[in-house]
């Protein structure tokens, strides 16, 4: 049931006259439920409560807070078809795109619950002491990594569910040890409460402690500012355009104590087509890509925004091919008005500068499928074309040859992906394009689309700036977790007070180093 | 042999008519070598050969990496006394304090090399194709650390060997693959000078790429500052006082593209003393202490500069005895005339303002041990108190009750060590103690005193905001490598070009994480 209220940890919270709504995204009309912005009395609750909540919920085992993100897992599940429902109007997208979108996000939170259970994340280290060594002993030191504190999420307007309220960055925090606070989208603010509900009766049932989770409405940017540069934050998550990222960013770096900041930001995708491959496999590819730059109304962070090839004539026929299918795709719903109007702007300022493959129709309110088609020298020339244009729109850039192609490859910025398209000998003939490629990107993929992020162990969801404001660091699968924990060492201490996972007996059966070597032996 | 020069990569660089010089800690004169400063153009030619550089050293494989480092640790034994000597001159401490820190610094640049060769450190992790997976396939998607980019590192003053020129900050870079160029301490121009060419003798030997290292006089702020602004740096490191790492993290956050800055700055590294260990160990624990307040002048970030304990008799006889051992020890030449001019000023507000317990011969040269005392009410009314007096000084916080000394411990700063001075029974009665203090710092010593920082790879060398400007990351022990790393994600790579970490056959035979547990075992 939607609310309209914020939630302060378990209680529901109204202190403010002043209500945003949200909008049915197929037609513009108001959506009639009214949600209340919280004040900033409000905000100073929440982190209280965060702040009170982190002592307690800190100590938890992993299997404690496993038990509580299941449990959000099966809340999400029962909420039914309202959820769907809601997101598919709040988005502009069709609703079996939220059966599988819920899928992926009680996916992502049962992952960290076995992650939890097993319990390796933590990283444990261990040197034994070494009394008799000269010419001073060594103490026994033992170090892994424990949690930071409250965290803001920011969350996603493309993925209301799977990048929002329970989405990866909340799962990965609360996974950690840290509480989160949720500062609502202001496009799906129905649907953040309905699973801010389900993640208050979850974090009600496992027995967390109340503030473990927030979740505040806002009216503009104050809340969220107000957020980051509250003292009590120590994290804060961001999905979306490089302009909020940064400007989030730099509030964070500039209070008094500056704090991590994870902002996934902008990404153009290059994606390079070597000659090879396009003569064997023309119709294949176009398939391939005139499927990935329009899904979800090209609403991905992993969007192919960016096409390169060296000028030949399979290329010219594969861009054909890529058009013809681009074609068959027909113009939808943006998931709000802002992102139409950029998207109707960007997208009429780039065709009218440079040819047009693709774009036989016109409107300012749905996304219309678009390729473009320019040269390495105006590449080159013109930074504008090296920005990420947020729909279903591509460029293509014709190389004159492969020293050109490597020449624009190295003045693009850090990127989430970069993708090849080759044979074998494509590869081998092009190590210099491969190597280019891999000092931009978080993610190198071979022969595939960009769209489509796996959620496991091996993924890295993240990249060099501006892709995001810390390439160290995933923002989807099991890494995620690590944003939000840092290393403490404890030496000398007494076997009977250290955690579970550095203990002698080594109780939770997880793989340690110990003295430079990995094992899961106890310690005599 | 001291050159004088700029080590722009292999090449011995003099563009600038402006030297510096620098000064004999013992009595205040001017040494005789005359060091010509880096101009802007040699800031440049210095970064655009590390860019260079980097393509090449960064693909090495951990073996040939090692190499260098390991030829890095002998060049460093083959300067002999003449290294010896001129860093005692340039420091004002004991000859012999240089044999024990030149056999740490090889010995870093050893662990570091043995950690290349066994190769574990790049954080393998695999998951492996599912084709068959419904509703859509699984790729093989690998993932592994790669290093970031050349790195500036700022040499610390007080370790002019350990945290200097070839110290732990050099060798973790190098050890990751990123070239290095160090900005030089003006207080030991001479030691980096020699520890410099060694450097790039042992590159030269080992076929490393021109570029790989690059050493710069500097005259003020400015050639750092230009070193921190420059596009084609992508990491700092810095240890030394909080103005100077907190002014680098603001210059590098504001650039265009913000990078990550590692500065390892003040700590006062409190000491909670627990009443019935003092009533069995005052002597013991007074002896400890004496000598880690005192040692090395007391010019180590692991200084215990805050004593903490509950009102009591034994609190009393301790402090008295504690008093009574620093009295033995002689007032030393102080690193350089800033830091001693800084250390008397701040001494004697302190002492001017608080209970004398030991203060009783006079200098402003020479760092007089010292030992003053305060109430837990003053402490916590005085944020002055709370500050780092860099120097042979504690300062002794007398609480009323544990609630008392709770609530002081809950409103300290963040901090590289604390530590816990207690029997079991204190220990167990004190439960509450040790988790604040726990979340204050980032090792948590008990019954030792804090300096003496084990080079290994469970130790955790930083802390909290503002001991450090990322709680994330050590600078001290095998660790340490990680702050110059970034992860990759490969999917769909062909097994060929993969890097041998993540090749099927497991060519290193490293621990690698496939589908979620550890392995060594190759993939079929």
């Amino acid at each position: 049931m939607i609310t309209g209220k914020n939630y302060i940890g378990f209680s529901k919270s109204v202190e403010s006259d002043t209500t945003v709504t949200s909008v049915n995204a197929f037609n513009g009309t108001v959506l009639e439920d009214n949600f209340f912005t919280a004040t900033s009395d409000e905000i100073d609750k929440s982190v209280a409560k965060a702040k009170n909540a982190f002592i307690i919920y800190s100590k938890f085992s992993g299997a404690k807070k496993a038990d509580f993100l299941d449990e959000i897992a099966k809340e999400l599940e029962s909420l039914g078809d309202e959820l769907v429902q809601r997101a598919s109007i709040e988005s502009g997208l069709p609703e079996g795109r939220f059966v599988g979108e819920r899928g992926r996000t009680t996916g992502q939170l049962r992952l960290f619950a076995s992650l939890l259970r097993d319990g390796n994340w933590v990283e444990s280290v261990i040197d034994t002491a070494l009394p008799d060594r000269e010419p001073i002993p060594r103490p026994d030191i033992r170090k892994m990594l424990i949690p930071i504190g409250p965290v803001v999420v920011f969350t996603a307007s493309n993925f209301p569910l799977a990048f929002s309220t329970a989405g990866g960055d909340t799962a990965s925090a609360l996974a950690s040890g840290c509480p989160v606070i949720v500062k609502a989208h202001e496009s799906h603010l129905g649907v953040n409460d309905l699973v801010a509900g389900a993640i208050i009766r979850a974090a009600q049932k496992t027995g967390m402690p109340d503030g473990v989770f927030s979740s505040l409405n806002g009216d503009g940017y104050s809340t969220g500012q107000n957020l980051v540069l509250h003292p009590g934050v120590k994290a804060v998550t961001f999905t979306g355009s490089f302009a909020g990222g940064k400007a989030i960013y730099d509030l964070a770096q500039n209070r008094e104590e500056p704090i991590p900041v994870f902002a996934e930001m902008g990404s153009v995708n290059p994606v390079v087509l070597l000659e090879e491959k396009l003569e064997k496999e023309a119709e294949e590819i176009a398939t391939l890509y005139a499927g990935s730059i329009t899904l979800g109304v090209g609403q991905f962070c992993t969007n192919p925004g960016l096409l390169f090839g060296v000028k030949s004539k399979s290329l010219d026929e594969f861009s054909a091919k890529l058009a013809e299918k681009m074609d068959e795709v027909s113009p939808s719903s943006m998931l709000n008005e802002k992102i139409a109007k950029n998207y109707s702007t960007q997208r009429n300022e780039l065709i009218s500068d440079n040819e047009i493959l693709l774009s036989t129709k016109e409107s300012s309110s749905v996304g219309v499928p678009t390729l473009a088609k320019t040269s390495g020298k105006k590449f080159l020339e013109n930074r504008k074309l090296h920005q990420e244009i947020f729909g279903p729109l591509s460029l293509l850039v014709e190389c004159e040859d492969t020293s050109e192609l490597e020449e624009v490859l190295s003045k693009l910025e850090g990127q989430l992906t970069g993708t090849i398209i080759g044979t074998d000998n494509d590869l081998i003939q092009h190590q210099k394009v491969i190597e280019l490629l891999e000092s931009k990107v978080g993610r190198l993929i071979f022969n595939a689309a960009p769209t489509g992020v796996e959620v496991s162990h091996a993924m890295n969801h993240g990249g060099p700036f501006p892709s995001t404001t810390d390439s160290r660091y995933t923002s989807v699968g099991t890494g995620a977790i690590k944003r939000f924990a840092r290393p403490i060492c404890y030496q000398g201490m007494p076997d009977s007070l250290l955690p579970d996972e550095l203990k002698n007996s080594n109780p939770m059966n997880i793989m340690r180093m110990i003295n430079g070597g990995f094992t899961k032996s106890s310690i005599e």
